[in-house]
């Protein structure tokens, strides 16, 4: 299973590679485990890949041994599967038409039955990534043969995927028809298209974001300018917008979805405040993804904003390390209580979301010991009840801490005086799209597409697997 | 010149070396340039060292090198001299008493003047960081002939220093007669006893807080217990605790100087709404120094506080870079601006202090470009005027904006609607030592020593050359 | 093109993996450019690979990085393609048959055909080396449901190659049907099967020879022991045993198509005084290559033995580096010649091969300018005319000094004083096998198949290529 | 103790950094465990060092960190100490006469007393390595006073020594009063002058060798040209030039002491065929040192000299690991029997020395492991069964074979047929200087000064040390 990751594309810059380094540098908040870029000048294909951070994988001698004024990358997030180098993206490969590389951000529900039957006909394959079988897909004569091939293949494709592919000539951008996940495009000064998840991504290198690639878009970029067209039929307009994005996955200074990430979660800190104030002498967030909702929390309720922690800016974020263990040690190298600030006060503690609850417990906990008279938490996201087929890397169902609690059996866990969450209805007044755009599954279990035998399904509605038999 | 640096100590538990890289990862704020253990078991001194951040240079290699129960540890912030590993610190002796590794946080004013005199009659060195100096006193013949030789060293130092030394069978800390810098004590749950520039590293490493070395105080850690004496003789109740440790250099979540850093700078933030109020929209904190100054502004003031910027968790500090090209990447790869929540906005933006103005002018000019509608700036610290000679890194004279602008001119110069600073005594007013405990010379000029002539007019005055003569 | 490599495979051993390293070191001469090792434990196959020599690639973590008792391992020599990670063998794979590891030593005339043809239905390929067209052939479905899927794949291919393939369960060892290259089966102490290229490998790790892989064998080992069966047809009692290993390629230590490399080079040396003598003070080889031929015929002739170089154990051997400003710096990093030695001496310079002749004209340049009084250069192979295309990485066709040059014209180009070849009888004479049984080729221009437009020939004449039509 | 170690120097070369490097390089085989440079161009010097090989420690990087057209280099063989970064030669230090670096090949008796007596008086020192205290000497006022300091240092050091100091305006070679170890001078077409401990390095950089340093020697060159001086006064006509650098430890190409060393091991093994001969089929070194001995006893016998191991390439000589387990593992993946060449035959075996006999016992055992009818073993050096105290890491005495067992006994644990070594005359009849200058003195206990009680003497006779008092 792929996870949430970043994408980076540019083409027609003369420092295409350097330029995606630093794109890819402002979007490491979306992935930290690998990072890779594949640039061209217009023939062969170059590729850089590593685990670790951005500045870890590419230093001065691998950013010099790629060259070009094409170029795609990417940061993984996470993956299900074992951490290697033959895993990272973007993948290259060369097939009939060439080479191609493939860069991937969401998750495929149906990927491991299309490998499962090319592989029955003969196919293989070399990483545990199931995104190696968009390019099978490609590559399939049939397609090739077609005008647009690559709307064929995406006909396949079934969940959450925005893709970078880079041929020697053009680079295209795609988006899912339901739109799970992010992708902007913009340019720069000289005329070089930019594509990334975020805008965060513009605002690193000085390029303009232009508009989001839409649903359902295929945008091919090339010496003959900037083309698009759509592919996977009407969906009646219903959409599957990652609310989660706008909750904690994006950063605050991106636009995602067409709006300010910041603005969002402040507004749900507001709402937060309407729907569940509380009495106490400080609002302080849980550092520092709650930053923003706690600011609304604070300035519509009227108590001072407050602080509660310190951190260190040395580590990375705990969400995102792939082990327990190491989870663990991200909470004890990043925060650190400032406990003289703590000691007596009534204290409300904004918090985005509430996952396993392990952290939260731990963060209060230190909280406690430091002296805190009393602690109100208030998290500005509903209880998250449901997996994710599409991305967002969850625990497994009976991890998550509301699904098996309820909310004052979670208030008691995590020891806290108070607890209240966000209501659905409250957080979809907060994000601009109407409700039926967005995917909020995890709160609400109402997926977007069946996901209960996905694959099955999917090969029995469209009829399209025939091919393989 | 050696500047502001990280001390941390441990005599008595097995897992000394780890707890160091612990406690060095938490003190890590105070110098990212190189560091360093030095590690015994009671016997030999085992020494690992290397330039970068704490856990760049101590991999499981390098740890698992050095072994022992007893070991100091050192974060270095800059060096003006050239920085190579033969400067990193702690450094490492031996001569007639054993071996010796020492590490120093401070600046000596005289110690060139020292090495000087100790090459005129024979001694080499082998860094070309002067705080080699302090062993070459120690080593002299006359002092180790005394009771209690270090005393006898420290009176030949003149400036700022503390100091760690540790010998096969014990731990030496000193802090200098006008206790420049802060250095704390504490100790673990087995008996060993811990000693950190702040408490930070004690929480990190779970140790508890007991009190901090005192200015003109050698506490001595060993088998025996701990031992303390007193060098430097009366001063008369004046000390010399530098006021920017608890403006900017030390950790919000630390005590320093007996009190919490983000106490100190809150209150700082609400002196500054009392002395310069200001009316706008929002109170922003130029990320993520200034936090604590503005809750306290926006509390006293009664306006929103809110959040004007994003930060990447993946680089350092700006201020410690070493050059100022380094300063620059640092800054484009650190903050980002919500444009949205900027726009058409009134900011009072908080700041907790402006040396050479041109990264605050950048951030500045960041937020006018987002379209924030007017701006006013406001300084939780006086004016810096007068070049540092103790520690901090601050530029030459003229390249502080303060030097040769008035604050009607800054303000020009920052491109802000209004801008005014925390008065002198309104600063003072928020520390709880009387004024006289502190140097504050980087606002004053009030030098706590005589620093026009350093090196000469102490070796006159004390009279104590004449070995070399 | 893939050029002359080193195999090595074990089944059966707990020190599989540290077994497979010493085996691969053992073989190092025989590819400098990149080495790995895929190994399993009967279950999920784990791969490590890199540039460089064995023991560069493989460090304490990257062995312990991959566990189990059945491996194989490869070295590479060169390739035409780009020196990348990505091309480093073992290769692995998965299909629906699971996954697979290859190793192949040789060079496949008809691999680009094949791909291209892959590619052509809708094939993707990861690595830019051919040898992957093998494991393409090996899924296809058709093959996977014979009973010997493998014998239908080997159908397909032409030209040079051992094979080693590693399942889950099964370790496998083929050699093509007219034995281009060495491949040797042993066992260890424990009953382990062992395969290496060579028998040095077998020294190496203490196990035991018991014979070759046959060409036109394949040997399947597994927890059923040790089976073998046929391929690939009657060749009329034609081989093609490279007699390039025995020249030059191989160590002398090895046996190799069942006889010892030393004891045939001694005897060509042997031949070559006996066709070519010289009246000289002493024989000398060129280092350290030629040794084996300079003993044989010094002891043939007569004349002391005697030594006009030393040698820098610190560096590789020149004919392998990859391009020629390599090979330049190796030639002058390799060898010093001892001056004194060689001062107003007739010299008997005994070469085991010449292939561009610039290296050897280096060495006897410096011969001369040491003062050599006469030098009479003897060649223990005959003048190579013709490329290779089943391995042997020779530069091409008219860089080779013997095809655009009679022996006058070289002798000249080498200023030597006297230059003899040994004929192709007397070399062939010196092996055990008859003539038949070797490929010649580089000397006679006979090639053992047919090489003019390899691959269409072959796909017309097997007509198996309609599959792909 | 300090081992015998290469020196290099040049001055005068633009390209002085690499052309260091490359001379190290040549002279790899005397020391294997650490090297490094420093440089100048007149001002600052700067310094490169490391452990490992010349071509482990100096990447492009390291040779670029480091410019200017003078430079001494130094590789280490070894130490008895720890082997740490800190006592990697050239060391470098400042002191009242400004910088000076300096690299030491031999080993100094007195050393340690000089040591601790500056101790006494209040010195520090931070490497472990006694070579330290020449610097020491050096920076003396007394002696800086003088109108050549150099000469009143080395009054003070006991012992064998080469030095080459490098201060920014003058590099120094220096050869001890005995001259137990080699020194040449030479120079480059553009009039650079260059030092090196054998004249291989001058070959490789394409230098002329134009003499030796002369025992008693100091040469200063400078802009102003090549000065020389003398020190130590009259030896009475008496030398200790070492013998063991012609029969083992130098490189056979070299110039040592004047002669070459390929020819007089060749005339040893000549000297020791008349001495010693045997019945036999073929004659076959113990590879690679005592090749030039056996040529010479080859062609003496008149039986042909054959071959029997073939050797690895890729990894270093044995002598110089320093564990013995380290020791052991170089055997194994250094040699290989020929067995083939080896069974049914009657070798005579050479070897140049035979030290600890256990790995000379290994290589035997392989022999008659692989079927040799008969072994006998000349040995081209006497029995070895003294300590040696100027350099040659010999183990300690009673771990030489020849302290405690007769050449019977020798031979019967080496397991051979029948064991000759040259004897004591024959061996001083192959070198050209006079028996009175060299030190044989690990053969004939005979040392060339007091080593029993070295230093207290020294301090005694001399009466040099009231500095101290």
């Amino acid at each position: 299973m792929q996870h949430n990751c970043a994408l980076f594309g540019i083409f027609g810059h003369d420092d295409a590679v350097s330029l995606s380094h630093l794109g890819l540098y402002a979007l490491q908040h979306r992935g930290q485990e690998s990072a890779g870029i594949v640039s061209t000048s217009g023939e062969r294909l170059e590729r850089q890949v590593g685990l670790g951070l951005v500045n870890q994988v590419f230093n001065k001698r691998k950013l010099a041994a790629i060259r070009g004024t094409r170029a795609i990358g990417h940061c993984r997030y996470s993956t299900s599967g074992s951490c290697t180098d033959a895993n990272a993206q973007p993948l290259l490969f060369s097939f009939a038409g060439g080479q191609v590389a493939l860069a991937h951000n969401g998750n495929l529900i149906n990927a491991s039955l299309l490998r499962r039957k090319y592989e029955e006909v003969g196919h293989i394959f070399q990483s545990t990534s199931d995104t190696e079988v968009i390019i099978h897909l490609l590559a399939k004569p049939a397609h090739q043969q077609k005008k647009f091939p690559l709307n064929h293949v995406l006909n396949h494709l079934q969940g959450a995927y925005c893709l970078l592919l880079l041929f020697s000539d053009r680079m295209i951008a795609v988006r899912d028809p339901l739109g799970f996940r992010p992708l902007c495009l913009g340019h720069m000064d000289n005329g070089a298209v930019v594509v990334a998840s975020e805008t965060k991504a513009f605002d690193m290198i000085g390029a303009t974001y232009d508009r989001d690639v839409e649903p359902g878009e295929i945008v091919t970029i090339s010496d003959a300018g900037v083309e698009s067209r759509r592919f996977g039929g009407d969906m009646g307009g219903r959409g599957a917008a990652c609310i989660f994005e706008q909750i904690y996955f994006a950063d605050p200074s991106s636009l995602v979805f067409g709006e300010n990430v910041h603005l969002v979660r402040a507004k749900m800190g507001q709402q937060l405040a309407i729907e569940s104030p509380a009495e106490g002498d400080l609002v302080v967030p849980i550092p520092t993804c709650a930053t923003c909702a706690a600011t609304g929390y604070a300035k519509q309720i009227g108590i001072p904003y407050g602080r509660a922690f310190t951190t260190s800016h040395y580590a990375g974020r705990s969400f995102i390390m792939p082990t327990q263990s190491d989870r663990d040690i991200a909470v004890r190298m990043k925060l650190n209580v400032i406990k003289e600030a703590v000691k007596g006060q009534r204290l409300i503690v904004v918090e985005d979301s509430v996952v396993r609850g392990t952290t939260t417990r731990a963060k209060i906990g230190a909280l406690r010991k430091a002296g805190a008279k009393e602690i109100h938490l208030r998290v500005a996201s509903p209880p998250i009840r449901h997996p994710c087929y599409f991305g967002i890397d969850f625990p497994t169902q009976n991890e998550l801490i509301a699904n098996t609690r309820t909310v004052d059996e979670i208030r008691d866990f995590l020891e806290v005086d108070s607890l209240q969450y966000i209501s659905h209805e409250g957080m979809l007044s907060c994000v601009q799209m109407p409700p039926e755009k967005y995917c909020t599954a995890c709160f609400s279990g109402n997926y977007p597409m069946s996901v209960d035998e996905p694959v099955e399904k999917f090969a029995m509605e469209h009829g399209q697997m025939q091919m393989f038999t």
